[in-house]
């Protein structure tokens, strides 16, 4: 694969103007590419970048609203549901996070869920926010059906991810931020793009039948829930799913299951909605709301030391501290630079082209 | 297998005089019995009056101290660190639970972290406590060290279950109560008696390699986290272990990771605890803090609705709804009473010997 490098600063200036061009204000272009570029200096490429042109294809079909008007529908002292006027996600979500995190600084702790919002990016950029003011994070989102729960054939779930961030002291945040199903759909369309078997467990085939054909995915099979199959505890991930769909949507009044919109433009949303947009939900629990900070972080680091010296099964592969090889790439690349493989480039190009913006020089 | 059928009051009055012969107040005794009695009636064999002699061995070493005075070390108005003063479980968890209902019915939601606290049973007891008031319930617990993260050949977590419960309308709560880890101990355990080979992906041998013979995890072998192995997301089950970990024990200052205490009488605490006892954590939302109670169970029937009528891989094997099976076992042991096999209906003959109370009649 090729790939090109840009500087931080490059991909930011772009990815603004798209968002400009869209009618985003100056402060919402700038939210929404820094989402954007945390995701990929933190070396998740498929949520950076990559996904720029789909909420181009999104906004063009009047699925995005660029203007939104982010409003509190309902709330107590340390409770909000917020709706996002069909909001980027980029936008709404941290808007989000930041109102329960003036919640918790009054109170301890804050929760929201929303409604009528989009694709939110990396959770771990919302929480990250929480972990560097002290305090825990918290961040789900549902997403469009494309997991069967146990015992199903048909898509029920999306991928739904859970992101816990916990601060820690001489070490990076333990940010754990995973999706619910066994593989991430990420994962399975790099195996579609070069055309290579998955392994077994991580998808269906449109009779229910375990498979290793990334393809299926397209011909009615299904992604499988974290756990894989019955014996390994498939209904844990379907459950931890389930309560990922229930937080997000069925508290704020979003879409759930099979109802979630799609996040491609060449989809259409299903036509009997039972909620508005897609759904996510925030916490922050001030870490001083429970024990002096610095006696957390201290432990913190103890706990991080102790896993990281944990004897192993090989010499080579130590025990991944999580969200430490993130942390790691996003200081790489801050110096180094940002690497996109050719076709994102070629896409970003196209995109630069057709809004009449100046494309990437490489 | 055996089995003997006790009507619940019998199996309750039994229990009840056991914990009062340990010195529990009446009080204390009716809520440590009411939350076993609970796991028998859903049928969580593992986890009732199967683990009452287990208790009392532990009080017999001194390591459950039967009068404590359960106190809040750190609060704000809705997060709370509470030291059980190595209490029962069953009767520290319950306080907590509750503690955090009433920071929610005036805050809108409430949290609890616990250090110095044993066992607490099953964790959908405390939950349902919060479903029955209208709220959301969070229940969760660290454990002694059987499970071993990603890459490890150690044991540095305990299975760590996560449990939330959401009240529906006209069906019952859905309540998701899982280990983090790929099977449950319990079902190791049945394994080990019965002399049956497990499924690849529950343990690892002391060489790190997996295995089929239930009987390694007592010769320096593991139990696996939920996802089994790196290809199908054990890092998940990892991290969703370690969330568990941190807010159950380094945010009370409870011990953590590979200090926390076993619940078994032969085996001793490690002798360098980082923290008191081992720790839980809980937490409550009003759900009329988000939306109308109504219709949010008017949302949560459908969403119940929707899954139940599932179509699926067989005819046979419908969705199941997390919590339902737990429920109906509820209505049909209440009605036909409890079953207990006879290993655990000879334990406890043996148990109301050495103490001197009058058996069970079967």
């Amino acid at each position: 694969m090729t790939y090109y490098t840009f500087s931080e600063d490059q991909l930011r200036h772009f990815s603004q103007s798209v968002f400009k061009y869209m009618g985003c204000s100056n402060e919402h272009a700038n939210l929404a590419t820094d989402v954007l570029i945390k995701s990929d200096l933190r070396g998740i490429d498929s949520h950076g970048l990559a996904r720029l042109s789909g909420y181009v294809r999104l906004w063009e079909k009047d699925r995005i609203n660029t203007k939104p008007n982010i409003q509190i529908v309902h709330q107590t002292p340390t409770t909000t549901t917020l709706d996002g006027d069909a909001g980027l996600g980029l936008v709404v979500a941290p808007s989000a996070i930041k109102l329960a995190m003036e919640k918790a600084k009054v109170y301890g702790s804050g929760w929201v869920s929303v409604r009528n919002s989009n694709h939110f990016g990396i959770a771990a950029y919302h929480t990250l926010l929480a972990a560097e003011q002290d305090m825990i994070g918290l961040a789900m989102t549902n997403a469009s059906p494309l997991v069967a729960p146990t015992f199903a054939n048909e898509r029920l779930l999306g991928t739904n991810p859970i992101c816990y961030a916990f601060p820690a002291g001489k070490y990076p945040p333990v940010v754990i931020d995973m999706a619910t199903s066994a593989a991430a759909n990420g994962k399975l369309e790099i195996a579609q793009r070069i055309g290579k078997a998955v392994p077994q467990g991580w998808i269906q085939d449109a009779q229910g039948e375990s498979s290793t054909d990334p393809h299926e995915l397209k011909v009615g099979g299904a992604l499988l829930p974290l756990g894989s199959d019955p014996d390994h505890g498939s209904h844990k991930g379907f459950g931890l799913s389930a309560s990922v769909d229930i937080l997000s949507a069925v508290l704020s009044g979003a879409n759930y299951g099979p109802w979630v919109p799609p996040f491609v433009s060449f989809l259409e949303p299903p036509s009997d909605p039972v909620g508005k947009g897609i759904g996510h939900f925030f916490g922050a629990m001030r870490i001083d709301g429970f024990r002096p900070t610095n006696e957390f972080k201290h432990h913190m680091d103890h706990w991080i030391e102790r896993f990281k010296s944990a004897r192993t099964i090989t010499k080579e592969q130590k025990v991944v501290i999580p969200g430490e090889p993130e942390y790691r790439q996003e200081q790489k690349r801050k110096v180094q630079g940002i690497p996109l493989i050719d076709a994102v480039v070629q896409d970003l190009q196209k995109l630069a082209q057709k809004l009449n913006l100046t494309p990437l020089k490489h």
